[in-house]
């Protein structure tokens, strides 16, 4: 982003507008919410079918058991067909559970700390663990390493996923890299899709440590925002035949197709693995909701059915994502000042700044009644070392708002960093 | 039990009838299963009210959230409200979850390991831990302690709960004990009720650890036999009286009441030990499945609800414990080969047979097609040391198989039991 050839005129006339801008914008009083990956409400709509199934004549599974009782702790088949082209999981390694994948993520976690994986000699909670982190990426990853005392060791992101050199490297050297975070498809923040030859490097590359995992979480497998979808390769094919069978943990949800608040989350692996996980979720628990998991095999029937209603998804949220680009290329093209990515899918835009401006950006926004996720959530401890990552969440206001918050933050941007070109060293706008 | 004045040729005659009857049993092929603890179609019927339950319309909490998307970590309050009552916990003191408080026991033990509990010092990981725990017992709380290597110290029950004398004495002295499993009322399996001094003895009595806990899984609160309702003493507020304010974990769920399978589940504690928890189950997940909890909201209605509710249950549960009660008299009185629990509630009956012939009569009775629990699976490690120990569940079968499960469990008793006495020192029956 280098800053465009400006007199000190023309930076002076570009930083009153702005600040003329920004006056009105804190004018408005504003209270808009652009923080987390939450669907619509109208996108919510699009499963009342859902909410509207009556169960009450016919709770019985494919395979004839009661689903209103104990039991079926891997979920109900049937859902696990659905899923298991999506997800690249054959059925009986896959297993369906209650709402939330972040979780079954926390739980194999937890699962690891207190027992060994398969190949794994020791447990985690004996051993220095650390974990290669993608950046910008996930906050909840993040704060999952956190929680259990997982060194984070971020590598940056590239055009087709983790830089592979770097990961290569570090996997192969440092027998404390017990795991890595990856979102494969649309990733959070920057809307990244793997590439093949990244699929090929994670399964092939060689590991130092015993019972290595890739936390694989596919949380966007079907979430394409354009009519040709996005492939990412199969991670768990991949590690099977390079003769990792055991490397991949694969997850997914409904949340962001059904029902945020009440979907069914998945988790995939070899056949070792998910023995080995359930035989802890069975010490934990008799089953998951399987009516819940019913309900979302009449409701969405087959895999197909899982792509229809995503169509629906794509029309809601396409205008959205289409009016960010648009409002940040209107006013930041030619700029200098932000980059911006531009999602195939997912959730997220990705908007980087001007090293050091970020937090300020996002400060200037809070006060103007923009909220925007806290600066820095994009890295590992909530640090963005060059204060560079702000992250846009555009499903969940309305369009008429999302459009006047998406105005109100590049005018925020302009604000910082025409004020920092102007004042190097920073005014009293950029702190 | 002391064995009759029988003479020789009586105990002869009785063997013979035993072993004629045994065969007729064979005979049968029967398939019946009295295992596990769960209740039968007709009682998850009474909940179909709750699986008609359509929400399409109107999927909004009292506090107007969107109970279809994300949050709500602690679980609707207008849900928490109804069970306060019955598991005497202020609502804000109560987390309402998805459907396992079984789950919710493990997660604390998690947490515990990983993290210090309020008021302790280290993280039960890097510890020597045990729990006392009550016999005979539950199985799932036992294989918990198994899992994350907690020593389990047995302490008897009484008729009005645990020795206390033993477990006031072990608790003041033994530092490594850090926790207490407890199942106040009809407990699994021998249907007590704990007493209102043991109540009040489990909150003031000293503790040698810090951060000790009492896990009172109050699985059977509102699962009375009777009319007249048992009432138990109210741990919580008596842990507080005391000054032991953060001692008691309190758990309940609706898998007995509504749903088996898709029920809610419950955490009650103090301030404290809810902050607790909730910072950690914040890490692991971003709410519970609220439709279910509204759905539950809106079939109980209030505390009233639910009682009126298990009155139903009362109805199809009645006449099994009683045909139990009467098959056992019939078969079993006067031969001093038994005794049995004649509980008011919960889902158990025990039956207390001479020392070493527990597992030769399950092990007769699974050959003549009658499942039971495992023998032994009443006490810590699956072991029962003196072998007596028989949990019968008699809610799933219907009223037809549940009474021929009983005669030949009847004809079991007595073929082993007759046996032992005849051949001092067994004879094969008894193997």
């Amino acid at each position: 982003m280098p800053a465009p050839d400006l007199t000190a005129d023309e930076l002076r006339d570009q930083l009153e507008q702005a600040r003329h801008e920004y006056g009105e914008l804190l004018e408005r009083g504003l209270s808009l919410d652009l923080t987390r990956g939450k669907p619509s409400p109208a996108q919510l709509d699009l499963a009342a079918g859902l909410l509207a199934l009556s169960l009450d004549e016919d709770y019985t599974a494919a395979d004839g058991s009661d689903c209103r009782n104990y039991g079926g702790l891997q979920g109900l088949p049937e859902l696990r067909t659905i899923f298991s082209e999506i997800l690249q999981v054959p059925v009986p390694q896959l297993v369906a559970a209650d709402n939330s994948s972040l979780a079954l993520m926390h739980d194999c976690i937890v699962h690891a700390m207190l027992s060994p994986l398969p190949g794994a000699e020791g447990r985690w909670v004996d051993e220095a663990v650390a974990f290669v982190c993608p950046v910008p990426g996930y906050d909840r990853h993040f704060t999952l390493c956190e929680r259990f005392g997982i060194e984070m060791i971020p590598v940056p992101m590239t055009a087709g996923g983790p830089d592979m050199d770097a990961v290569e490297d570090l996997v192969r050297r440092d027998r404390r890299i017990k795991g890595m975070w990856c979102v494969p498809k649309h990733s959070n923040p920057d809307g990244t899709c793997y590439s093949d030859e990244t699929v090929a490097r994670l399964a092939a590359m060689e590991a130092a440590a015993d019972g290595f995992r890739i936390f694989w979480d596919n949380a966007y497998a079907v979430h394409d925002l354009v009519d040709q979808l996005v492939e990412v390769g199969d991670l768990l094919a991949a590690c099977a035949e390079t003769g990792h069978a055991d490397r991949a943990f694969v997850f997914g949800s409904t949340s962001k197709v059904t029902l945020a608040g009440a979907g069914v989350a998945f988790f995939g692996s070899s056949p070792a693995n998910v023995a080995w996980f359930l035989e802890h979720d069975a010490i934990r628990t008799i089953g998951p909701d399987k009516l819940n998991q019913l309900r979302h095999v009449r409701f969405l029937g087959d895999a197909q059915g899982v792509y229809d209603h995503m169509a629906g998804h794509r029309k809601l949220v396409g205008p959205k994502f289409a009016a960010v680009e648009r409002i940040l290329s209107e006013q930041l093209n030619g700029t200098g000042l932000a980059t911006w990515s531009r999602p195939q899918g997912g959730y997220f835009v990705s908007l980087v700044v001007d090293a050091g401006c970020a937090r300020a950006v996002v400060q200037k926004a809070a006060e103007a009644g923009i909220a925007l996720t806290p600066a820095g959530a994009t890295h590992p401890h909530g640090v963005d070392p060059e204060d560079r990552y702000i992250r846009i969440a555009p499903t969940f206001p309305g369009q008429e708002d999302l459009e006047t918050a998406i105005g109100g933050l590049a005018t925020c941007v302009r604000l910082v960093g025409w004020g920092r070109r102007r004042h190097s060293g920073g005014t009293e706008e950029a702190r």
